[in-house]
């Protein structure tokens, strides 16, 4: 199959490109550090992206931005991030790449652990990746073609909690979370969160 | 407890308003048809209906737009109309409210039961419902003087499915939606969603 990945030179994004990249032709797609490159904030750079690609069986998007910090200190700035980055870029994904997803193609998104496992601070950050699970179930009753739509929602993964200064025994390795977008791609699953811990 | 009830015309807000009116000291405000208004879309005028109110135990919203309507449909503005006002409309409720709640008070929005079971149609109400349910979770754990959070997600309301002429059989009497909002203003419950169904 022919796979876009956005957000390839991210940490999930890289095991991604691992865990499918010597079984399918896959298309690394990120936001500075690709040969094609797109900023999913914004829709021309999402239509830019998919005219030059042109026509493929799957997108993968482990991309998005979206704050984390003190609900009493995130300015409206901070919640419009996530909004129109993680949230929205990831949604136009879905509606632009309906027109070159081929029959029984699939798109799948990353949402994230702190959509039903919040902690605090994660205010900005659960509203995202809870509206992306809500999102993707109601986009797969409405896909045409056969194409599936389904979220990937994952741990925090051991190397971002070292990166971090977290305690890496609470995480998943990426090698595991990349299995899940594995999962979403090559089965029949369709409208899923799928949890990836 | 002086209770703020936004969106008091509406179908919920009114029973709301019925339920807790006898029991609670109820400002009513609406968009346009209460002697206090307010645009939750906007935050000055979230700001203003606070300064007018003064200090609250307690703010009930059951307010917001969405568009309901097929994915392909669905423009940028249909997509923002829910995000800027159903959903970051009761969160700047939330933001601004610590500033004028009192001590052991409450706030409880309003979701949707399209957050957890969407149909055609619902792809832009579904986020934002879920949304606000990923919102509320993660919000709980960082009010302020044991403030608490919650979300109400109403199943159909019998009276709303007349209206748009769908089988009111599968609908909930809005009396009992209503005392969900009674469960979360006099009760303990924080971080929690609703099911009134």
């Amino acid at each position: 199959m022919k796979v876009i990945v956005i957000g390839a030179t991210g940490t999930i994004g890289r095991a991604i490109v691992q865990a499918i990249g010597n079984r399918h032709d896959v298309i690394p797609v990120s936001f500075s550090k690709s040969v094609i490159r797109v900023d999913i904030a914004d829709r021309a750079s999402i239509a830019k992206m998919f005219e030059t690609v042109g026509r493929v069986d799957a997108v993968i998007s482990a991309s998005g931005l979206a704050k984390f910090g003190p609900m009493s200190s995130l300015t409206d700035a901070d919640f419009a991030l996530g909004l129109n980055n993680k949230l929205m870029g990831q949604v136009n994904l879905v509606r632009s790449g309906m027109d070159y997803i081929n029959d029984n193609g699939s798109i799948t998104l990353t949402s994230g652990i702190l959509s039903r496992k919040p902690m605090p601070g994660s205010t900005a950050i659960s509203l995202v990746n809870s509206a992306l699970e809500g999102f993707g179930r109601a986009a797969a009753l409405e896909t045409p073609r056969n194409i599936r739509i389904n979220i990937v929602s994952p741990n925090w993964v051991v190397d971002t909690l070292k990166a971090f200064n977290m305690d890496p025994s609470i995480g998943t390795p990426v090698e595991v979370v990349a299995r899940a977008y594995l999962q979403a791609l090559e089965g029949s699953i369709n409208g899923e969160v799928l949890d990836a811990i």
